[in-house]
């Protein structure tokens, strides 16, 4: 699909539970990530019982995506529901969390679509509640999660492939389709701002592919290029960081995507090792290849183009899945979830305090 | 050739004067980018006379390489030769500005590699040098000036391909070859430091590409991430800077190619327009073509693919004799030439400030 709105991947069916072993609603359809989240879920054999929301043209789109859910007629009857073992959320950024917490104070655990929260006072209340419940809150990175290529630049890089990973940089671009956008969209408050927004994929790839267990934000800056008629908008944003164990990272986030190209984003990952580097050219190898799932790959051996799609899948789901039901964490712990939030808040902070936002 | 340190790109003859109408001399070979300085001006006509280096095994490699020059005995011998109109060089970074004084003070323009100068007391010198003399302190930009990819962005941009450029993203990976380097590559004092010197390419880039007059370093950062055996040395730097209109760019350099690469970096220029966007992969298309010269476009047109490898030359040299000739401004204005010098030069300053580096 074009529309980044409407992302919805979908993988090779690969389950780790049986029918009925594992059952999750899905509450606050705003964005089209949760068609992601769903498909994710499904596929690893999860059962989607509910679906919610309380725009009715919303639920009505997603029943149509999955007639075998019902209908459910408040969030009440779903947090009520005592098969539901987990409620995925992508309702308005802003408020994500309340959300959260009432899944977790519920009993279930929570999988939202990112950025999962959009204040530090949102951060220790989820902090707070996952405490206090022991339930999860998990995150829909699906910018790693749900792309091939950079699943198995994860698996390259524990493999030793390009040495010790001392630097990446990210490309987060996006189509604006400013037309089919909602309110929400337009408003820092409710969004985030873009560095926390989709600068969160960023954030949480850098950690990842680095092994940072926390970093510092050294810059970050935010822009309204050519959207000035939006003045609460940011049209572009890009940050460097500093993790914990030396390594830096730069990206770029924007919402100039050109009509004219076959994919709602060039989107770039670039990974320096010290002993090689790795390219991922997620959504689109421009100018060749209208899909994404492409990597490339040079070190001592050589330099090779690898083609990764529908030969990697996306283990995340499965992994949340038994990660629920385990109460084990190899999906993604808790605490790189939250220090990725933490930080694309901080980046936001900054880039707005330097503009004079307040 | 895979060594960044003797890249010697040849092109098609495309002489804009005649047979001995232009006569110019190569002094201070320290760095193989004289070879591509030289022949870029004798294909554009120029004739080259005399080449020196105290040093008689680099004289004798480059008389090799131009046999219709003759070997000079002495500095002195090229600048009291009144028909030299100009005086290419490559000598070590730190003695640079130096030599150019002496040339222009000789009444002859000045041609020297990038980066063109180390330190903000010897860009004041030779500005002053340039104000007393009227001559030229031309500077060798290669990865602009010798890369069609990048001449033929700089086309397409001009003809408001992309609409207004807002930000660039510039990677200068280089590979270390640590053995072949001369001492002084280990001396950030000789050298300038990697933001000063292959930084220098990306700053300039920078300024073109954006079309911004001046710059203010936003960010800058140095490692040496794995040669701590060479204390004195950069091997990773990256830089955010924002242009006095408003664009800002980003660029990393560092000297992790990787030996399996078939070019000596991975060299990539991301030029984002309001209205689409650009990508040089100036040396190589990794896992796909082992030479330069790749052009991706993508407005609201479509997106392409253009090889331009052959199909546009480096008017560059032309333009600079002709300059030199006529006392214009085509090629390069001086203003140009030394803004990027001196961005380059404060950046690699803060940088090392945060560093503690006295």
């Amino acid at each position: 699909m074009k529309d980044g709105m409407s992302y919805a991947p979908q993988g090779k069916p690969n389950p780790v539970v049986g029918a009925g072993e594992f059952i999750f609603a899905a509450v606050g359809l705003d964005h089209g990530h949760i068609g992601g989240q769903c498909n994710g879920l499904i596929e690893a054999g999860a059962t989607l019982k509910w679906l919610y929301d309380p725009d009715e043209k919303k639920l009505a789109h997603y029943m149509k995506m999955y007639p075998g859910a019902k209908a459910a007629r408040s969030e009440g009857e779903v947090l009520a529901d005592r098969e539901v073992q987990l409620v995925a959320g992508a309702c308005i950024p802003g408020e994500r969390c309340a959300l959260g917490i009432r899944v977790m104070e519920a009993g279930k655990d929570y999988f939202t679509d990112k950025a999962p929260l959009t204040t530090l006072a949102q951060l220790a209340d989820a902090k707070a509640a996952v405490d206090k419940t022991g339930k999860k809150y998990a995150v829909y990175y699906s910018e790693r999660l749900h792309s091939e290529a950079a699943i198995f630049a994860g698996e390259l890089i524990r493999d030793g492939a390009i040495g010790k990973v001392v630097q990446t940089i990210g490309l987060g671009p996006h189509r604006l389709n400013a037309g089919s956008r909602p309110d929400w969209f337009f408003r820092r408050e409710q969004n985030g701002g873009i560095l926390c927004d989709i600068g969160s994929h960023q954030i949480e790839q850098f950690m990842y592919y680095t092994g940072a267990a926390d970093a510092e934000i050294m810059a970050a800056n935010i822009e309204n290029y050519a959207n000035g008629h939006h003045p609460g908008m940011d049209d572009f944003g890009d940050c460097t960081l500093r993790g914990d164990n030396g390594a830096t990272g730069y990206f770029r986030v924007d919402w100039f995507t050109p009509d004219g190209l076959s994919s709602w984003g060039d989107g770039r990952m670039f990974i320096m090792g010290t002993e090689g580097f790795i390219e991922l050219r997620k959504y689109v190898d421009i100018g060749r290849v209208a899909r994404g799932g492409h990597l490339f790959i040079a070190n001592a051996k050589g330099e090779e183009y690898i083609d990764v799609e529908g030969r990697v899948g996306f283990p995340y789901f499965g992994q949340l899945i038994l990660d629920c039901l385990n109460r084990t964490e190899n999906a993604m712990t808790q605490a790189h979830a939250f220090k990725a939030a933490e930080l694309c808040v901080k980046a936001q902070m900054l880039a707005e305090q330097a503009k004079g936002i307040v």
